[in-house]
């Protein structure tokens, strides 16, 4: 019955977001700061990998910041500004995704052209995110080794609309009986080529060539 | 602008599947079938713990079927299969949840007064499933050791509107220094008194308790 209005409805709200994220991202360009948004499912490890990113990336004199979002709670915020940088919380309070205006709204203040990095934590959901550009240049979607190697055939749109994959918490794979060819082969088939980086927040394994892969982004943004 | 009228059209949408679930709850209780809603984040183990269940369900003679609702691929239903009871896959197409037409539909053909157990493996999500009732006298909200203990509180809604909470994957729980008090302080913090069962699909640990669990409710259902 009311499907058709309910698409109309939904069209218009992503087209004003998207406008917004455009202009967004036009902002966060001219001021040199590469913006990751970062999806996954709820518990693949955002929190812990942004953490140890924000504090290795400060610990190199590198200007970082982060806004993180959840339904509820401000535990990521505090949990992520354990690494000295400034960080925000947002609270979509039973939204299932992070939206344009609410990112920017939490940018009030910040001096982007001071900014080299800044990371956005999207609420962790392997559906809803995926049609809301934040006016990133980087999407990283995390596969935990704890979560089933067939997620991005699941939830393809995820996986197809994100940048750069990041198989996380590679310190349980064995513990996990994770199969690693299979996640590998999933990965592909949604997204052929997608680089995919394999990390462990915990040993610090692979954190160097994630590092790595952020600088190129950079200085590919920046021209430098 | 336009969040009045999308609240609007949600809403309608709402309450026609409330209609929906609500007509098929009669019919399950009139069958004597007690259905049980599985909603948690994708890789919790839905259907690791929920092949566990068919699989002794059926060898104690109960009458079983699943539907396994993924937004894409019949993974999950043969999986579910390898059980030898009937199981059909829902494929949502892009949405997050499943809703009770779907569901409906879907058990077209299958006789319910046959059947003492129907058990749905909703989309794995830890917001969208909440609003949606399917016409179950249970839901279950299930949270594994390796995706962090505040869970319930970063996502009340999934916890508050579920009956029993299944803490799954205990086999690692050491692994991922899971910390069970946090846990259940959380799940206690967001439903006071809701029942929390502690399981492995791998180990078998916790499974009795569950399917002792299952088999009282059915009961209460039937007056048995």
């Amino acid at each position: 019955m009311s499907m058709p209005r309910i698409l109309e409805v939904r069209t218009r709200i992503l087209k004003a977001n998207d406008e917004t994220a455009r202009s967004m991202r036009r902002e966060f360009e001219r001021a040199g700061v590469l913006v990751v948004n970062v999806v996954s499912s709820p518990g693949s490890g955002k929190t812990s990998l942004l953490k140890e990113t924000l504090t290795r990336l400060a610990a190199r004199g590198e200007a970082v910041a982060a806004v993180v979002g959840d339904l509820e709670t401000d535990n990521d915020a505090r949990r992520l500004a354990e690494s000295g940088v400034p960080v925000r919380q947002i609270n979509t309070h039973g939204l299932c995704h992070l939206e344009a205006d609410m990112v920017a709204k939490h940018l009030t203040g910040w001096d982007l052209t001071g900014l080299q990095y800044l990371f956005i934590e999207n609420v962790g959901n392997l559906v809803c995110p995926t049609s809301w550009d934040l006016g990133e240049s980087l999407r990283v979607a995390l596969l935990a080794v704890t979560e089933g190697e067939d997620k991005p055939l699941k939830y393809p749109g995820l996986f197809n609309t994100a940048d750069v994959a990041v198989i996380t918490k590679t310190d349980l794979a064995c513990a996990c009986e994770f199969d690693r060819d299979a996640a590998l082969a999933a990965i592909e088939a949604v997204r052929p080529g997608m680089p995919v980086l394999e990390t462990s927040a915990k040993t610090g394994a692979g954190l160097d060539a994630w590092l790595e892969l952020l600088g190129q982004r950079r200085r590919s943004l920046t021209g430098g």
